[in-house]
Protein backbone atom coordinates (compact mmCIF):
# COMPACT_ATOMS: atom_id res chain seq x y z
CA UNK A 1 0.00 0.00 0.00
CA UNK A 2 2.50 2.74 0.65
CA UNK A 3 4.38 1.06 -1.94
CA UNK A 4 2.61 2.97 -4.36
CA UNK A 5 3.27 6.26 -2.64
CA UNK A 6 6.90 5.45 -2.66
CA UNK A 7 6.66 4.26 -6.90
CA UNK A 8 4.80 7.35 -7.44
CA UNK A 9 7.29 9.51 -5.40
CA UNK A 10 10.13 7.83 -6.63
CA UNK A 11 9.74 8.17 -10.30
CA UNK A 12 10.60 12.38 -9.74
CA UNK A 13 12.57 11.50 -6.43
CA UNK A 14 14.73 8.28 -6.13
CA UNK A 15 14.29 7.74 -2.71
CA UNK A 16 16.55 5.38 0.08
CA UNK A 17 14.60 3.08 2.43
CA UNK A 18 15.51 5.51 4.98
CA UNK A 19 14.44 8.40 3.23
CA UNK A 20 11.04 6.65 2.63
CA UNK A 21 10.44 5.32 6.20
CA UNK A 22 10.66 8.69 6.94
CA UNK A 23 8.24 9.71 3.96
CA UNK A 24 5.48 7.45 5.22
CA UNK A 25 5.82 8.43 8.85
CA UNK A 26 4.00 12.01 8.16
CA UNK A 27 0.76 10.50 6.49
CA UNK A 28 -1.92 8.73 7.77
CA UNK A 29 -4.35 5.93 5.92
CA UNK A 30 -7.52 6.53 5.61
CA UNK A 31 -10.73 4.73 3.94
CA UNK A 32 -14.20 6.00 2.71
CA UNK A 33 -17.09 4.73 1.07
CA UNK A 34 -18.85 6.18 -1.31
CA UNK A 35 -20.60 9.29 -0.98
CA UNK A 36 -18.83 9.88 2.04
CA UNK A 37 -17.17 13.66 2.60
CA UNK A 38 -13.23 13.98 2.95
CA UNK A 39 -13.64 17.94 3.02
CA UNK A 40 -16.56 19.45 3.71
CA UNK A 41 -17.58 23.14 2.30
CA UNK A 42 -17.26 25.12 5.33
CA UNK A 43 -14.84 23.35 7.66
CA UNK A 44 -11.29 23.26 7.30
CA UNK A 45 -9.50 21.02 4.63
CA UNK A 46 -7.07 19.20 7.08
CA UNK A 47 -5.10 17.18 4.87
CA UNK A 48 -4.04 16.83 1.35
CA UNK A 49 -4.91 13.48 -0.45
CA UNK A 50 -3.23 10.94 -2.19
CA UNK A 51 -5.57 8.22 -3.66
CA UNK A 52 -4.80 4.53 -3.39
CA UNK A 53 -7.55 3.33 -4.78
CA UNK A 54 -10.76 4.81 -5.83
CA UNK A 55 -12.54 7.66 -7.08
CA UNK A 56 -12.72 11.14 -5.83
CA UNK A 57 -14.56 14.36 -6.96
CA UNK A 58 -13.94 17.72 -6.09
CA UNK A 59 -17.22 20.13 -5.96
CA UNK A 60 -18.00 23.43 -5.63
CA UNK A 61 -21.61 24.37 -4.53
CA UNK A 62 -22.72 27.50 -6.41
CA UNK A 63 -25.52 30.05 -4.19
CA UNK A 64 -28.08 28.76 -6.34
CA UNK A 65 -27.59 24.77 -5.52
CA UNK A 66 -26.07 23.74 -8.46
CA UNK A 67 -23.03 21.49 -8.44
CA UNK A 68 -19.41 22.12 -10.62
CA UNK A 69 -16.71 19.67 -10.31
CA UNK A 70 -13.79 21.01 -10.46
CA UNK A 71 -11.83 18.11 -10.64
CA UNK A 72 -11.61 14.21 -10.27
CA UNK A 73 -8.88 12.34 -8.43
CA UNK A 74 -8.19 8.65 -9.14
CA UNK A 75 -5.37 5.85 -8.46
CA UNK A 76 -1.83 7.84 -7.86
CA UNK A 77 -3.70 11.75 -8.12
CA UNK A 78 -3.61 14.31 -5.23
CA UNK A 79 -6.44 16.01 -4.27
CA UNK A 80 -7.69 18.87 -1.81
CA UNK A 81 -9.23 21.86 -1.78
CA UNK A 82 -5.56 23.39 -2.28
CA UNK A 83 -6.11 27.10 -1.47
CA UNK A 84 -7.81 25.92 2.07
CA UNK A 85 -5.34 23.28 2.33
CA UNK A 86 -2.54 25.58 2.37
CA UNK A 87 -3.83 28.99 2.92
CA UNK A 88 -5.48 27.52 6.20
CA UNK A 89 -8.62 29.01 5.28
CA UNK A 90 -12.34 27.19 5.46
CA UNK A 91 -13.37 25.21 2.38
CA UNK A 92 -15.23 26.74 -0.49
CA UNK A 93 -15.69 23.30 -1.83
CA UNK A 94 -16.18 19.67 -0.89
CA UNK A 95 -14.01 16.63 -1.72
CA UNK A 96 -16.74 13.27 -2.25
CA UNK A 97 -15.96 9.73 -2.60
CA UNK A 98 -17.15 8.77 -5.81
CA UNK A 99 -16.36 5.16 -5.13
CA UNK A 100 -15.14 3.24 -2.38
CA UNK A 101 -11.56 4.82 -1.94
CA UNK A 102 -8.11 4.24 0.29
CA UNK A 103 -6.37 7.06 0.77
CA UNK A 104 -3.05 8.80 2.68
CA UNK A 105 -3.24 12.06 3.95
CA UNK A 106 -0.58 14.25 4.82
CA UNK A 107 -1.69 17.30 6.87
CA UNK A 108 -0.02 20.97 6.71
CA UNK A 109 1.92 20.33 9.82
CA UNK A 110 2.99 17.19 8.63
CA UNK A 111 3.82 18.69 4.84
CA UNK A 112 6.17 21.52 6.60
CA UNK A 113 7.99 18.82 8.97
CA UNK A 114 8.59 16.95 5.94
CA UNK A 115 10.04 19.22 3.67
CA UNK A 116 12.32 20.43 6.63
CA UNK A 117 13.53 17.17 7.19
CA UNK A 118 13.94 15.90 3.75
CA UNK A 119 14.37 19.18 0.83
CA UNK A 120 14.62 17.00 -1.93
CA UNK A 121 10.93 16.44 -1.08
CA UNK A 122 10.35 19.29 -2.36
CA UNK A 123 11.49 18.62 -5.89
CA UNK A 124 8.64 16.09 -6.23
CA UNK A 125 6.20 18.73 -4.93
CA UNK A 126 7.58 20.93 -7.18
CA UNK A 127 6.78 19.00 -10.26
CA UNK A 128 3.70 18.01 -8.84
CA UNK A 129 2.54 21.86 -8.86
CA UNK A 130 4.08 22.76 -12.15
CA UNK A 131 1.86 19.44 -13.88
CA UNK A 132 -1.01 21.06 -11.89
CA UNK A 133 -0.36 24.61 -12.48
CA UNK A 134 -0.01 23.77 -16.49
CA UNK A 135 -3.04 21.44 -16.28
CA UNK A 136 -5.22 24.37 -14.58
CA UNK A 137 -3.79 26.58 -17.54
CA UNK A 138 -4.71 24.52 -20.43
CA UNK A 139 -8.69 23.77 -18.89
CA UNK A 140 -8.80 27.85 -18.85
CA UNK A 141 -7.64 28.32 -22.52
CA UNK A 142 -9.86 25.56 -23.66
CA UNK A 143 -12.79 27.18 -21.86
CA UNK A 144 -12.16 30.19 -23.03
CA UNK A 145 -11.41 28.71 -26.95
CA UNK A 146 -13.04 25.58 -27.86
CA UNK A 147 -16.56 24.03 -28.08
CA UNK A 148 -18.32 21.43 -25.77
CA UNK A 149 -17.77 18.76 -28.35
CA UNK A 150 -14.05 19.49 -28.51
CA UNK A 151 -13.40 20.02 -24.92
CA UNK A 152 -15.04 16.43 -24.44
CA UNK A 153 -13.12 14.61 -27.00
CA UNK A 154 -9.86 16.48 -25.56
CA UNK A 155 -11.22 14.88 -22.45
CA UNK A 156 -11.35 11.59 -23.81
CA UNK A 157 -7.73 11.65 -25.17
CA UNK A 158 -6.40 12.82 -21.86
CA UNK A 159 -7.97 10.67 -19.70
CA UNK A 160 -9.40 7.68 -21.48
CA UNK A 161 -9.95 5.68 -18.27
CA UNK A 162 -11.06 8.22 -16.02
CA UNK A 163 -13.30 8.82 -18.15
CA UNK A 164 -14.69 5.66 -18.11
CA UNK A 165 -15.26 5.54 -14.34
CA UNK A 166 -17.03 8.79 -13.91
CA UNK A 167 -20.75 8.71 -14.27
CA UNK A 168 -22.25 11.08 -17.21
CA UNK A 169 -23.91 12.94 -14.55
CA UNK A 170 -20.38 14.23 -13.09
CA UNK A 171 -19.07 14.29 -16.50
CA UNK A 172 -21.92 16.90 -17.29
CA UNK A 173 -21.27 18.94 -14.10
CA UNK A 174 -17.68 19.53 -15.02
CA UNK A 175 -18.04 20.48 -18.31
CA UNK A 176 -20.58 22.71 -17.14
CA UNK A 177 -23.44 21.40 -19.79
CA UNK A 178 -26.53 19.71 -19.10
CA UNK A 179 -26.92 15.48 -18.92
CA UNK A 180 -28.76 15.60 -21.93
CA UNK A 181 -25.98 17.55 -23.84
CA UNK A 182 -23.44 15.64 -22.74
CA UNK A 183 -25.71 12.36 -23.99
CA UNK A 184 -26.00 13.66 -27.60
CA UNK A 185 -21.98 14.58 -27.62
CA UNK A 186 -21.01 10.82 -26.45
CA UNK A 187 -23.06 9.40 -29.26
CA UNK B 1 17.55 46.58 -10.56
CA UNK B 2 18.84 43.16 -9.31
CA UNK B 3 17.84 44.63 -6.09
CA UNK B 4 14.15 43.64 -6.52
CA UNK B 5 14.27 40.58 -7.21
CA UNK B 6 16.53 39.79 -4.53
CA UNK B 7 13.34 41.52 -2.20
CA UNK B 8 11.50 39.68 -4.01
CA UNK B 9 12.49 35.93 -3.37
CA UNK B 10 14.23 36.96 0.21
CA UNK B 11 10.23 37.69 1.40
CA UNK B 12 10.14 33.82 1.02
CA UNK B 13 13.50 32.45 1.51
CA UNK B 14 16.13 34.52 3.39
CA UNK B 15 19.48 34.77 0.85
CA UNK B 16 23.50 35.79 1.92
CA UNK B 17 24.74 37.85 -0.30
CA UNK B 18 26.66 34.76 -2.06
CA UNK B 19 23.70 33.52 -2.56
CA UNK B 20 21.63 36.06 -4.51
CA UNK B 21 24.75 36.56 -6.69
CA UNK B 22 24.86 33.13 -7.36
CA UNK B 23 21.40 32.97 -8.54
CA UNK B 24 21.54 36.30 -10.47
CA UNK B 25 24.27 35.13 -12.30
CA UNK B 26 21.47 32.55 -14.21
CA UNK B 27 19.52 35.56 -14.99
CA UNK B 28 19.73 37.92 -18.34
CA UNK B 29 18.54 41.51 -18.62
CA UNK B 30 16.25 42.21 -21.95
CA UNK B 31 14.33 45.21 -22.57
CA UNK B 32 11.09 45.45 -24.80
CA UNK B 33 9.13 48.03 -26.74
CA UNK B 34 5.15 48.54 -26.20
CA UNK B 35 4.09 45.60 -28.75
CA UNK B 36 7.27 43.61 -29.18
CA UNK B 37 6.87 40.15 -28.68
CA UNK B 38 8.87 37.96 -25.83
CA UNK B 39 7.26 34.81 -26.59
CA UNK B 40 6.02 33.62 -30.31
CA UNK B 41 3.35 31.22 -30.61
CA UNK B 42 4.14 28.11 -32.53
CA UNK B 43 8.31 29.32 -31.53
CA UNK B 44 10.07 27.91 -28.24
CA UNK B 45 9.03 29.70 -25.27
CA UNK B 46 12.94 29.58 -24.29
CA UNK B 47 12.44 31.78 -21.00
CA UNK B 48 10.51 32.53 -17.82
CA UNK B 49 10.20 35.78 -17.14
CA UNK B 50 10.46 38.39 -14.06
CA UNK B 51 8.95 41.79 -14.91
CA UNK B 52 10.83 44.20 -13.05
CA UNK B 53 8.87 46.96 -15.02
CA UNK B 54 6.00 47.19 -17.38
CA UNK B 55 3.08 45.41 -17.98
CA UNK B 56 2.99 41.85 -20.48
CA UNK B 57 -0.35 40.05 -22.00
CA UNK B 58 -0.14 36.12 -22.81
CA UNK B 59 -2.36 35.68 -25.46
CA UNK B 60 -3.96 32.65 -27.29
CA UNK B 61 -4.82 33.46 -30.62
CA UNK B 62 -8.18 30.65 -31.80
CA UNK B 63 -9.03 29.16 -35.38
CA UNK B 64 -10.89 32.54 -36.11
CA UNK B 65 -8.12 34.90 -35.06
CA UNK B 66 -9.43 35.86 -32.51
CA UNK B 67 -7.47 36.69 -29.39
CA UNK B 68 -8.06 35.92 -25.88
CA UNK B 69 -5.98 36.80 -22.75
CA UNK B 70 -4.66 34.42 -20.69
CA UNK B 71 -2.88 36.36 -18.46
CA UNK B 72 -1.49 39.92 -17.30
CA UNK B 73 1.86 40.35 -16.00
CA UNK B 74 3.43 43.67 -14.18
CA UNK B 75 5.96 44.40 -11.57
CA UNK B 76 7.34 41.61 -9.95
CA UNK B 77 4.96 38.67 -11.39
CA UNK B 78 6.61 35.50 -13.82
CA UNK B 79 5.03 35.24 -17.02
CA UNK B 80 5.78 32.51 -20.05
CA UNK B 81 3.79 29.68 -21.56
CA UNK B 82 4.72 27.57 -18.93
CA UNK B 83 3.66 24.68 -20.50
CA UNK B 84 5.90 25.23 -23.45
CA UNK B 85 8.91 26.47 -21.29
CA UNK B 86 8.87 23.82 -18.63
CA UNK B 87 8.09 20.75 -21.19
CA UNK B 88 10.24 22.18 -23.92
CA UNK B 89 7.46 22.28 -26.82
CA UNK B 90 6.30 25.16 -29.24
CA UNK B 91 4.36 27.42 -27.73
CA UNK B 92 0.61 27.70 -27.84
CA UNK B 93 0.62 31.26 -26.92
CA UNK B 94 2.21 34.55 -27.56
CA UNK B 95 3.65 36.60 -24.75
CA UNK B 96 3.76 40.41 -25.79
CA UNK B 97 4.50 43.51 -24.15
CA UNK B 98 1.44 46.49 -23.44
CA UNK B 99 3.97 48.90 -21.84
CA UNK B 100 7.47 49.41 -22.49
CA UNK B 101 9.09 46.17 -20.27
CA UNK B 102 12.29 45.44 -18.32
CA UNK B 103 12.55 41.90 -18.03
CA UNK B 104 14.75 39.23 -15.89
CA UNK B 105 14.69 36.19 -18.36
CA UNK B 106 16.20 32.34 -17.03
CA UNK B 107 16.08 29.90 -19.42
CA UNK B 108 15.09 26.08 -18.00
CA UNK B 109 18.41 24.80 -18.41
CA UNK B 110 19.77 27.56 -16.09
CA UNK B 111 16.69 27.05 -13.85
CA UNK B 112 17.77 23.66 -13.63
CA UNK B 113 21.27 24.43 -12.89
CA UNK B 114 20.62 27.33 -10.32
CA UNK B 115 18.25 24.31 -8.49
CA UNK B 116 21.26 22.20 -8.58
CA UNK B 117 23.29 24.55 -7.09
CA UNK B 118 20.98 25.95 -4.08
CA UNK B 119 18.49 23.52 -3.60
CA UNK B 120 16.64 25.70 -1.45
CA UNK B 121 15.77 27.90 -4.33
CA UNK B 122 13.32 25.49 -4.97
CA UNK B 123 11.21 26.05 -1.78
CA UNK B 124 10.74 29.64 -3.41
CA UNK B 125 9.40 28.70 -6.92
CA UNK B 126 7.08 25.72 -5.05
CA UNK B 127 5.75 28.61 -2.99
CA UNK B 128 4.72 30.43 -6.64
CA UNK B 129 3.69 27.61 -8.17
CA UNK B 130 0.75 27.12 -5.44
CA UNK B 131 0.34 30.34 -5.81
CA UNK B 132 -0.34 30.03 -9.40
CA UNK B 133 -2.17 26.39 -9.36
CA UNK B 134 -4.66 28.49 -6.29
CA UNK B 135 -4.99 31.57 -8.66
CA UNK B 136 -5.79 29.39 -11.84
CA UNK B 137 -8.27 27.02 -9.75
CA UNK B 138 -10.39 30.29 -8.66
CA UNK B 139 -10.51 31.20 -11.82
CA UNK B 140 -11.52 28.36 -13.39
CA UNK B 141 -14.27 27.87 -10.01
CA UNK B 142 -15.17 31.80 -10.99
CA UNK B 143 -16.22 31.26 -14.66
CA UNK B 144 -18.06 28.12 -14.19
CA UNK B 145 -20.09 29.80 -11.66
CA UNK B 146 -20.03 33.34 -11.98
CA UNK B 147 -21.74 35.86 -13.53
CA UNK B 148 -19.29 38.44 -16.17
CA UNK B 149 -20.27 41.79 -13.83
CA UNK B 150 -19.18 39.17 -10.75
CA UNK B 151 -15.89 38.52 -12.26
CA UNK B 152 -15.04 42.19 -13.33
CA UNK B 153 -15.90 42.99 -9.44
CA UNK B 154 -13.43 40.14 -8.15
CA UNK B 155 -11.03 41.58 -10.51
CA UNK B 156 -11.11 44.85 -9.82
CA UNK B 157 -11.14 43.88 -5.64
CA UNK B 158 -8.52 41.20 -6.09
CA UNK B 159 -5.73 43.13 -8.65
CA UNK B 160 -6.83 47.29 -8.54
CA UNK B 161 -3.60 48.19 -9.62
CA UNK B 162 -3.46 46.26 -12.70
CA UNK B 163 -7.42 46.56 -13.66
CA UNK B 164 -6.38 50.34 -13.61
CA UNK B 165 -3.42 49.98 -16.16
CA UNK B 166 -4.90 47.38 -18.68
CA UNK B 167 -6.73 48.73 -21.61
CA UNK B 168 -10.32 47.44 -21.80
CA UNK B 169 -10.31 46.17 -25.19
CA UNK B 170 -7.52 43.46 -23.20
CA UNK B 171 -9.54 43.41 -19.86
CA UNK B 172 -12.21 42.39 -22.37
CA UNK B 173 -10.59 39.54 -23.49
CA UNK B 174 -9.45 38.34 -20.36
CA UNK B 175 -12.76 37.94 -19.19
CA UNK B 176 -14.23 37.21 -22.59
CA UNK B 177 -16.47 39.49 -23.11
CA UNK B 178 -16.65 42.29 -25.72
CA UNK B 179 -15.62 45.73 -25.21
CA UNK B 180 -19.27 47.23 -25.52
CA UNK B 181 -20.33 44.75 -22.49
CA UNK B 182 -17.78 45.81 -20.92
CA UNK B 183 -18.20 49.08 -20.67
CA UNK B 184 -21.77 48.70 -19.14
CA UNK B 185 -20.49 46.77 -16.90
CA UNK B 186 -17.47 49.80 -15.73
CA UNK B 187 -19.86 52.13 -15.37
Amino acid sequence: MLDQLRTHIGKIVPLSDDEFRLISSFFTHKKYKKHQFLIQEGEFAIYNYFVLKGLLKLVYTDDTGKEHIVGFAMEDWWETDFSAFYLQTRSTMSLIAVEDADVLCISLENYRKLCAALPKIEHFFLEKAYMGFISAQQRIISTMTTGIKERYEQLLQKYPSLIQRVPKTLLAAYLGVSRETLSRLSQ
